[in-house]
């Protein structure tokens, strides 16, 4: 089955909006199995989406529409689908109730163009959106089914996963349930978790794996369809632990879980709290954890300061230039001074010069619990903001592997030594 | 002239890699008041590629694609582009060997495969490309003329502008020169801001105004064109000294600065340096500044704790809940202690409750110098990652101000009182 992607709106048009509506789209399809071959961008200019909903009917099988279903004069969606497909627009009577009673429950009166969201090609199949006022619904233009979605990227999300993309797969003879299993990990590269994967697919046929780098963490995707959810759990769980077992420790956490979430969970199951040290991390490990809703509990406090003197003062210690044993002195004094049962210190002695991919830092971790405190030495190299992103993720994985019980000096990938 | 933007690659078409260089080219484009009147994303698939080419022949004047020169077989846009002109591809000898010095001065030899990167469309216009192995070029398919720029988007940046766009100029019939004027503002919203300056445009024709919004800033825009750097710098000066006079205190940036080069270099220039206290804003602060080039000589150290007994613990303070006055004891303590000539405290109050639109915090922002010290109170509504983002901003703006002179206490219109 060939699918389009068609987005509309003078603001993807002329790039005041980031277009990330067609990347989700897109990603989401292909993660399904489903094939989208071409993507157009038009505004909200009739002509242009009349010729472009009659080029895409030409040479797709299905088309899915973004945008234009909103209540201004702008909104040109309905009216132009109606047109390309020969048909009248015919208010859908219970949505207009829908959205009556939604400003109803606001105490607001419905403003009067609301209405025209209410409009739709006679004959055309309502598709629902529970969130919002933009109902979608879909309709037959020459040979291809052409799907309709709202342009908040909330509800267009939405309306694709529960309801366009079970009728894409139904029309694609494909079964009905679809699931994507995430894995993120830290310290493994792209192309070697390809490697230390290449026979996953093979093990189970219909499974499609993928990967998403976005330095300092990779993403490892297995996607797949099939007839229940009960298939799909019983034909994923062997994969899963095999994923598992091969990326090992480098795994910080699974689908919708992340590094933080991981790391404040696990404090929390402890009854644990923690406090930090930064240094050229400038902030970056605080700023993940400390306005997490909850993380007040947890996070006592942080110090930061790139200059040794200045920390040595908030430690209440001489200021020695930094090190593996300064990372060790300063995570213990952070722990006694702050009363955290962890205390984490990143410190980054960052290699002088202008930035450049030759600029490395050498990255000392103090890590101090009621067992005592370890320390973590690394160098990374790739410019400046390359060593800032992987010392903020090292300081965090570290912790994580010490607060559950892994080791701490496996080595990483992007690792120079 | 309508021009078309035709972007190439299955990362982009599977939505594996978010189209920024689109919105990129688009707003340039809309800047120097060229109008992109269709988008359309193929795959690297030669029969999708030379459909894609013909159709946007038969209705644009002008194309820019974008992607396909690399030297992998999957980068097809030089074969595609000949037969779709139907023409042969020949040789381009000089960059061939503009190619293999770039090589040689790296002390490596060229890959074979990289020589398909100068083959070239027979009769085509030769586009430069200083900072890459791709070259760009110019063809003419049907009655449309035809740019093709690389993929890396430093690449196709400079191209764009230093390349095709006095191309396009110049065949739109408009003089060659293109300026965009920029002005970064904090505490005036967009619509605001549009009422300020409505008649801007019209005090010098041709001037084109536009503003994007990035919360909790706003970038507010003078695109214009004409024959000569002189001619613009003249044309502009009123209207840039307009908007000075009208934004007045709200911008707090020109062009390439941001918020935190006019703070460092405002701290550099008095010889001062700065200590920064920080509570809900979780280091959102010092990670804006303290991993700068050169900060590390500016920030002396940072304090974060959202715990008022952990934060007067730090401070030496009995830790009195956050308020105005243990706002300004903060900075006075945090000054003092570190040898700062300034210090800010950013004591944000959140307010109880699951996230939502209507969660706010109550921000009281300390600021200690050496003439004393001053403290700006605030509420802001609007969810807790809102809230967060605007206290960062206001607590970076605060310091501005005072560094500057200027008032601190101007009421920002997300501020609810």
């Amino acid at each position: 089955m060939r699918i389009e992607i068609l987005c509309t709106g003078d603001e993807i048009l002329t790039g005041k909006t980031i277009n990330t509506n067609y990347a989700h789209m897109a990603q989401r399809l292909g993660e399904a199995g489903l094939e989208v071959v071409w993507g157009t961008t038009v505004g909200d200019d009739r002509a242009s989406l009349l010729s472009a909903f009659r080029l895409a009917a030409g040479r797709a099988d299905a088309v899915i529409v973004n945008g234009g279903l909103g209540p201004t004069v702008d909104d040109l969606s309905q009216e132009v689908a109606a047109e390309a497909a020969g048909v009248g627009l015919v208010l859908h009577t219970e949505w207009l109730a829908r959205m009556e009673a939604f400003y109803q429950r606001r105490n607001r009166v419905m403003p009067a163009n609301n209405k025209k969201q209410a409009m739709l090609p006679e004959g055309c199949e309502f598709i629902d959106n529970p969130i919002g006022t933009a109902c979608g619904f879909s309709v037959l233009i020459g040979q291809a089914r052409f799907y309709f979605t709202p342009g908040v990227p909330r509800e267009m999300k939405k309306m694709l996963d529960e309801q366009v993309m079970p009728r894409l797969l139904a029309r694609a003879g494909t079964p009905g349930v679809t699931r994507l299993k995430r894995f993120h990990s830290f310290g493994i590269g792209e192309s070697r978790a390809d490697e230390m994967l290449h026979d996953i697919e093979a093990m189970a046929p219909g499974v499609k794996l993928g990967f998403q780098a976005h330095y300092p963490q990779l993403e490892t995707k297995l996607a797949v369809r099939g007839a229940t959810h009960a298939e799909l759990d019983a034909l994923l769980a062997p994969l899963e632990a095999e994923v598992r077992r091969r990326l090992g420790n480098y795994i910080l956490a699974e689908d919708a879980a992340s590094l933080e979430s991981v790391v404040l969970d696990a404090l929390r199951a402890r009854g644990g709290s923690l406090a930090v040290a930064e240094t050229f991390t400038s902030g970056g490990i605080a700023t993940r954890l400390l306005h997490v809703n909850g993380a007040e509990d947890l996070f006592r406090r942080g110090v930061l300061s790139r200059d040794a003197a200045q920390l040595g003062a908030l430690l209440g210690l001489p200021g020695d230039a930094f090190s593996a044993a300064t990372a060790a002195a300063a995570a213990q004094a952070l722990r006694a001074q702050s009363g955290a049962s962890h205390a984490v210190a990143v410190l980054v002695s960052l290699d002088a010069g202008a930035d450049a991919m030759q600029i490395g830092g050498d990255i000392n971790i103090g890590l101090a619990d009621a067992d005592g405190v370890i320390v973590r030495e690394a160098r990374l190299l790739g410019g400046r903001e390359w060593v800032r992103l992987g010392a903020i993720e090292m300081g965090l994985d570290s912790l994580r592997r010490r607060l559950l019980g892994l080791p701490v000096d496996e080595k990483l990938d992007f690792e120079r030594r």
